[in-house]
This record gives C-alpha cells, structure tokens and sequence, in this order.
C-alpha cells in the first residue's frame, strides 16, 4: 500500500515504474475488496480491467483526453486513480461517491451512465464536437464485451465507423456479460481471442473499424505499448483486449457471474443455506410448474437472470424452456411478442430501470398486437438506488400504452394469481408489477384478475377512500388504523390494475366519501393516481394523489424520500384533515 | 393484365410458368403504381421487391410458412398475391386494405408492423414457439438493407444466429435506406455486392450466419433458385439478395429518396414552384443561420430528412454540420447529447412515432445528464395516421421525465423564440413539439420561454379559463367565441410549457373561475392535463380534460376522432354548460 499513498490524479502515475505499476494494481485491487467487502457493488469486471485503467491513465491525458465508461462497471480502478481513493480505502468515506460515471465527482467522467451500450454514441458525440470546434485530443470508450449485445451499442458502431477522425473503442473481452454472453457476436469473439485477432472473419472490421489485438489484457507493459500505438490515430480504431473478469480474487475468477457483483460481507460469508420465500422463488417455482406439465412456457431474461431469481440450477432445468437473450432488452420484448403470437407462452422477467429500454417494443411489437405475452417487472418501487436505476417511471410509462393490462398484485396469492390469469389468457399483453420486499399473505384470498379493471374492496367505510396501489397497499392500511384512531373509519380500495379505472367503483364512492386518496410506488407524474384525479375532476370528490415526484433521487434514503413525499400515514391523515 | 386476374391466392402463383410469372410482375407494379398514385404509398421499396416476393410465395407456402415483412415498406406485392390486389387495383377499395402488414387483413401477415428493424426479433419468436411446440414450417424474415442500422435488428439477428433452427432472413439490399445510407456496415454491404458475396470479412457471417448472396435480385427464375436451396434448412441463414430500388419506373430508379414514398398524383405531378413557408422551412432556415455565424451547429436526423424538409439542398449547405445516423434512433439521442455536452449545439429532428424508440435515451442519455440539446418532435398530433404512426403518445412519453423542458409553441413567431431560447441556453435538454399544420402568425408576439414553466395569458376573463396546448391553442380560441355568445367571457391560457406547471396562474385563476378546461393535441392518459387536474384535485375548482383516448386508432378520419374525444367548440361548451 505504499504506491497509492503518493497517487491523487492521474498526473501522479505517470511518474512510476513499472514494477511500481504492479505494485499499484495490487493496491488498487485491495480497495475495491475493500468497497464491495463493506457497501457491496460491482466486483469481477473492475477487478478484471485493473491493469488497463492503468495503463490508459498513463497513456492519455485525462481530462483533455476524454473516457467514456460503458454502463459503469468497470469504473473502480479510474476513480481509484482520479482523486477518488478516499471512496474504496477509507471506511468513513465509502458512500462519498456513487458507484458510477458521474461528472458531479469529478472532472475525469464525462458522463453520468448506469444503463449499458451507451458508451459509443456518447464518444461519437464527444468527437463530432471536438473536430467543430477545431479542438485536438483523443476520445476513448470503454466498452464490455457483454455490453455488446445491446442495440444502442451497435447503432453507436456503425455511426462511429464513419468519423473519420479520432475514437478509440477500447472492447474489454473479459468473456461474460453479466451472466453468460449470449449470441452469434460471441462465437467471433472467441474465434478472434483464440486466433489472437487474426482471423478474417471480424465483426469490428466488418462494420469498417481499424482493429487492434492484445491477448495480454491484463499486462500493463504491453497495454501501454498497445495505447501509445493508438494515441493520436485520425481515425476510428477498435484495441480488443482479453482481460480475465474477477482478476486476482479467485472466488471471482472462477465464479464469474456470481462474483459481477456482490454485497456485503461477501469475503467472510458463509454459504447459504436459507432457502427463504421470496417473490423470486415464487416466480421460479411458478415456470418450473409449467415446464413440469410439458408446457411451452419460456422464461426469457435480457442479461440479469439473478435479479429475479433465475439461477443456474432453474435455468438448467428449464432447458429449451429457458433463454437468456444478453443485453438486448429490445429484442426481448419482440422476442416474447411474437412467441405468443404463436402460440407458445412467454414469460419474461425484467427489471423495472431496464424497461425503459422498450418502450416502442411494448406499443408497437407488443400492445399493437394484442400480443398475450407476460412480462414482469421487478425492482419497481421508490428506493434508495443511484440515479441510474430508479424503479419509479415504469408506471407511467407503462400504463399509458393501448391495450397492455398492467397489474399489481399486493401479496402472494395476489401475485400467482396474477401469474395464473395473465398465463391462462390469450387477450391481452399483460406485465406484472411484482410486489417488491418481504413476501406478504393474504389468507382466502378471493383476487380475482378476470375481471378487467374492476378493483378490490378491502373494507368499506365511509368519507375517506383510500386507494393503496401495489407496494403500498400497506401504508393505506396504516393510514385506515391513523383514522380510526379520530373517528374516521375509511374506505380502502386495492386497485389491482394500473391501466384502467373500476368507473363502477369510482362513481359508487362519491355516495358517503368526499376524499380519496391515491398512494403509489413510482412517480406521479403520468402515473395511476392522476387518472383518478381527471376522473373526479368535475365532480365534487376531493383527490390526494401521493407517489415520487418527478425528480432523479441519487442514493437517498428512503425514508427520507417518504418523508419529503409525506408517504407516512401521519402525513397523509394531516393533509387528509386539512380539508376533511 | 392478364396473368394477376388469375391470381387470388398463392397457390394460384403456383401454376404458373416463369413467362406468366414475368408477366405477373409487370401487372404488380401497375397495381403499385395506381394505388401510390392514388392514395400515396411506399413506391420505390415495393417496385424493386416484385420478383423477390413472386419468388417466395412460388416457392415457400405461406400461411403455414411464415412471413415476417420489415417495417412493412416492401410488403405491396405480398398483398396483391394474398387476395388483397382489390386494394391496388379497384379505385374504389384502395382504402380496403392498409399500407402495412396486418394480420386483421389476411392470414398471410402475421404481425402489425409500421416500425422499423423488428422482424428478425419477431422471426426469432415465431422460430423458437414453433420448435416448442414440435411443429415444422420455414419461419422467414424480409428486412431491407436500411432497417439493418436499428439496433433491433441488430440485436435479433445476434439472438437469431443461436436458433439452431430453421429461420431464413432474406436482407433486401437496394442500396438505399429511406434516404442514403448511413454506416460503416453498408461499406460491407458494398464489398459483399461486388464481390458477389465473396468478400472474407462479412458482417453476417461474423454474427454466425449461413451465408448466400445473389446478385439478380429482379430475376425470377435465380430467385427461385436460391430460395429453394434454402427451404426446409435446419439453422439460421442469410440471403442476400441485390435489387433495384424502384425497378419498372425510371422517375424512382434515379430519384430514390424521392420516390420511396409518393404522393397522390405523383405520376402527373408538375414540378413544384411554389415554396411555400411551413414549419420545416422555418426550422431549416433558423440553421442554416446558425451554421452562417460558423456555430456548430449540428442537425441531426434518424433517416428521415425529408419528414421536416431536411432536402438535399439543405444537406449540401450544412455539410460537416449534418448528420443522419440512418435509422438509429437511440444512437441519435445519446450522440446529440454528447455534443451538447461537450459545446456543440445538435438539433435532433424526429416524428412523433419513432420518437417512442428513445424512451431510456432521453431518461439516461440525456435528462440524467442535463444535457442542452434541442430535439425537435414533428407530427405530434391527433391525426387519420395508420395505427403504427400515431403521433399522439409523446406528452406522456416525454412531458414524465425528469429534468426535460418540453415546449409546445403555437405558431410561427413562438416557435422561432422556442429555437431561439432552447439553443442558447445551457442548463436543460429541451424538446419542442413543433406545430402541425399551416403556419400561423402572431404579430408583435411576446412569449417568453426564459422563465421556466411560466404560461401565457391570452386573454383575462372569468368563469371559465381554457388551457389551449400547442395545436389546440385555437381550438381554445373558438371555445372562447362560443361561450362569448352566451355571456360567458373565459380567460385563455396557452401553456408553452408541457413539463411543469405555473403554479402561481393556477392559484390565481381559484380568484374568479371555478371552471378549467384543458386541450392537448396527444392521448390524455399521462398527458398535460391530469397534471392540471391533480394540482386542482383536492380543490373546488373543476376540470374538464380534453384529449386523445387511450387507443391505436387506425386511419380514422380525424374529424371522426374529435367528434369522439369531443374536441368541438360545441360539444365542449356542452359539458362546460352541463357542470357551470
């Protein structure tokens, strides 16, 4: 640990040795076990690129050159390097920065990303302005080989092919996407590892790249020499690099896509063996169900199978069954689509930041078609996540598309009955907003989802309504106990759908109620509870609609964003008296 | 005309000899030609598929083999042979059938398709429910070299290359998107074709694709040929195939961009003189300015130049200042805000429709990052468009993202001001709805942009205030001289902002009105008027929200549609009277 001590920027690296360098690497390494060992993040691909970073930051000059870090998670090592240290060596200091790009940190990222294959468009940006303005330096992107798959990267390619200038397309082949890399891209992959860059056939200088080799991507003598060579070039230029993911923690080198990222405590657990319910397993147990009576069910992941559960041992069961289509969450959805159409049933689990990369997928490949696709969304919920994964949008950019019916089961039988009925039925497009947290009962319960749009009653009363959407089917309890509590006994409405109104239901509460109240898990612009609002409008029901507000919360506590959204029952019944 | 009134189904096509069959494509194209003529269509796409599609209907045995048509541009000649050429040849029944692939049409199409770079993905999921389920019928995807640089696409035919099955994607390569296109693959496309798919280093084949090329893309008979030698193949393969954009009419085979779409009486059409002043011309001469003053200014267009009068002219001025990405959407977003980013000034120019493509590119890519472009949205309006090109979805779409400032100018000198305001400012992503229709004119206009969300007063009165947004601003107007008859004198408010309130003017207006009427010219669900309606929700004030349903209507007259929706200075003076 004594080279990093003498390391505050970039500047400072370009005075050592190489031994030092090693030295540095194995430094460096220490600090991201360190972060990931306390905060949990993303382990095996910024162990891996270690040694490329290095050798990048020795090679350029940032901030005048300028990076571009796809999707972020190989970015330890740079922020390592660019005056950030204090955030993976300094216990006090681990939450000083985000686990992303982020401009806001420091002058050495240009961009806030957290969502992937968004590097080569954003270099190409970066180099079209840089030669209008007549400016001289090097653009490079950094870019995974899983984060390949995905349709903006490629769209992003075949632009910056036609530059005619400098970018520098650093490809980290470290093998793996997130899971296991998947399509035809990766066979040439392979065949260009293995005939180290030789082989004629190549998917880079296909689309009319220079192209570069290193098999050493973990040397940082031979990086160096393989930058310096590209340094300055005129013109658009692939450097394939072969790292190996997880480089010097060898849990992570040999369990790559358990070792991607990892939480706290990873370094001194002990195996699991809890095999606790969750909404996961639900989801998994349901398939496996399926699969078991010979079914054409299809589980279909874009690239993050362990965000829902849909590990190894699952996907090996399902077989045929089970496909993951890589980052493309695009194809995903049309993907599905067009399995319906034809008869087989497609189940495909998504999280809800990610979603948002199909919203012409769902109107046009999906809802169009009235394809009886299912798809669930996990993950929707307001968080404390970074900027770049917020589960709050996909109401309202779901439920405003014609013809998709999206539901949002409140507790298990909720939620397999949902499973059960979008499964079954051969009508509509239906997602799934799976409830998110610690799996809730609901003895005898009588959901029953056939019905489109009608809502769920769960206890009649009188002057206040409450409707409690989804994951916050619970605070509208609470806030019925607040209000019981001065005499109020309200009514409480778990409205099970999200794309339409129960108008029936609507219209009887105007007779005994003069509020209602909407809660919902994501923002409330676009969302579920203005439709209830326009529909009261001119009427003399007062709303309260309750949800985030529009904003981009970065890794701020939930309770406090409850708080600042008054989504506590003591809030609520304050505002609620206000106008009693 | 002899051979296509034999001609009801496919297996009539059967029958026939390779005379008959070139006989057959001389009466398609007359078809063709009628039909754009007539009504307007895709010209040049179609008229360079004639012998491919008789080619593949003589060959494979659709519906049971099943056909997937890209985008739907080249898909006339399918319909004529598919018991619909009543649509091209019967002036009375034109408008019997759509432009697009519509299974509500016949058993031969099976998707609903307007967007482009879908089929592989919808091929893939055809493919892989058919192998489910044990079945065996050739699955085939027609894509046109264009459609090629969508990131769909891209990201299907990645998926596809895995299946390990019959799938049959035939690349019509005419050389041309709907303008030039754009990307290094089409260098490869160009060595393939001269090299008559002999080159090494292919595309296709490095994503793990079987490969076959043919040259005589017109010829019936190699058509035939090499579609045979591909019927019945057990894994995925590319056929290549080289045909001539707008072949039998020489106007479209030397103007391509031009005729790959005509309009009504296009073939008597004299040459335009007239030019007249619309809101494409305004956009264009406002950079072409700048990129006089030597700013660097940079257009920017997905492949659609000609939708917002980005013409040659423009582009040969423009120069270095231009870009099309080709059709690329996500690319085109992230790359814009890059430039912003780094002091460039993009104007992006998109439709409404291809708009919905950039969902997590506009969240991530750009509003996450503020960065200052300006994109500019075209044809957002309710509108007789085809199901797949609404333009109504995009307030929901764009007006719920956090940090975007979404303007909606009403007319010409307001629009110059929205251009003028958003280009110079550095602090927000920008978005104008630009107005659709004729060109209006405001003298001695004083919008001002500068104060975010603060809107414009048309008028003061009381009672009543109408909030006319964007195209509807005088729709509110008739509203206005309506009520005027009935003693009624309301206050106008023409928004200019679609992404926040002025919450000040709403207050204000609880001091005499206790009526609001809202008019957007896009769906209401998740639109600009439920934020009116939740801000007043728990007031006295009523509101009346006048929009777009929540639908995919399909080529509905949009008078039809506003009587609907009630968008009828009566009829709303009829709900107002009902509530006053």
């Amino acid at each position: 640990m004594e080279v990093i001590n003498k390391i505050n920027s970039p500047k400072d690296l370009k005075e050592l040795s190489l031994e030092q360098m090693k030295s540095l690497a194995d430094d460096i390494r220490k600090g991201i076990l360190n972060r990931v060992n306390k905060i949990g993040g993303h382990l095996g691909p910024d162990l891996g690129i270690v040694e490329a970073i290095i050798a990048l930051h020795y090679v350029f000059d940032s901030p005048k050159d300028k990076f571009v870090f796809d999707v972020s998670h190989q970015i330890y090592p740079h922020k390592i390097l660019t005056g950030r240290k204090q955030g993976f060596f300094d216990d006090d200091k681990l939450f000083s920065i985000t686990g992303y790009s982020n401009p806001n940190e420091s002058e050495h990222d240009n961009f806030i990303i957290g969502h992937t294959s968004t590097s080569v468009s954003l270099a190409c940006g970066l180099s079209k302005a840089r030669d209008l303005k007549k400016e001289k330096y090097n653009v490079i992107a950094l870019i995974g080989d899983g984060s390949l798959s995905g349709g903006e990267a490629y769209e992003g390619l075949n632009n910056a092919a036609l530059l005619n200038s400098n970018i520098i397309i650093i490809v980290n082949d470290n093998e793996m996407s997130i899971a296991k890399n998947q399509g035809g891209l990766y066979k040439n992959l392979k065949e260009l590892r293995e005939s180290k860059g030789q082989i004629q056939n190549n998917f880079f200088k296909s689309l009319g790249f220079e192209y570069t080799y290193l098999e050493e991507g973990n040397d940082i003598e031979a990086l160096i020499q393989t930058f310096k060579n590209v340094k300055d070039i005129n013109k658009p230029v692939i450097v394939h690099i072969h790292t190996l993911k997880g480089k010097g923690y060898y849990p992570a080198e040999s369990e790559k896509e358990k070792y991607h990222w990892q939480q706290p405590g990873f370094l001194n657990q002990n195996k699991k063996t809890v095999s606790e319910e969750t909404y996961e397993t639900i989801t998994t147990d349901f398939i496996l169900e399926k699969k078991a009576l010979g079914e054409p069910v299809v589980a279909i992941t874009p690239a993050t199978p362990g965000a829902y559960g849909f590990y190894q041992e699952f996907r090996d069961k399902l077989n045929e069954n089970y496909v993951d289509v890589g980052i493309a969450e695009e194809h995903a959805v049309a993907f599905a689509s067009a399995l319906a159409k034809n008869g087989a049933k497609p189940i495909l689990a998504i999280l809800s930041s990610f979603v948002q990369r199909t919203y012409d997928q769902l109107s046009q490949d999906l809802a169009l078609n009235n394809s009886p696709a299912v798809i669930l969304v996990f993950w929707g919920a307001i968080s404390s996540a970074d900027a770049t994964h917020l589960g709050i949008f996909d109401i309202p950019l779901i439920s405003n598309i014609p013809n998709i019916v999206y539901l949002s089961p409140t507790n298990k039988q909720e939620y397999i009955k949902a499973l059960n009925w979008s499964y079954n039925q051969n009508n509509h497009p239906v997602v799934i907003r799976v409830p998110f947290g610690i799996v809730q009962n609901e003895i005898n319960c009588k959901t029953d989802f056939s019905k489109l749009n009608k809502f769920k009653t769960i206890c009649k009363g009188s002057k206040v309504a409450v409707f409690g959407a989804g994951n916050f089917l619970n605070l509208a309890k609470e806030v019925k106990w607040e209000l019981e509590k001065i005499n109020i006994n309200p009514t409480i409405i778990n409205p099970i759908f999200l794309t339409g109104l129960d108008e029936n239901l609507l219209e009887d509460l105007k007779d005994g109620h003069s509020i209602v109240v909407t809660l919902e898990d994501g923002v409330l612009d676009g969302g579920f509870g203005e439709k209830i609002s326009r529909y009261y409008a001119n009427s003399d029901m007062k709303v309260l609609n309750y949800g985030a507000f529009k904003e981009f919360t970065d890794r701020v506590p939930v309770d406090k964003l409850y708080e600042k959204y008054r989504l506590k029952k003591e809030l609520i019944v304050e505002d609620i008296l206000k106008i009693v």
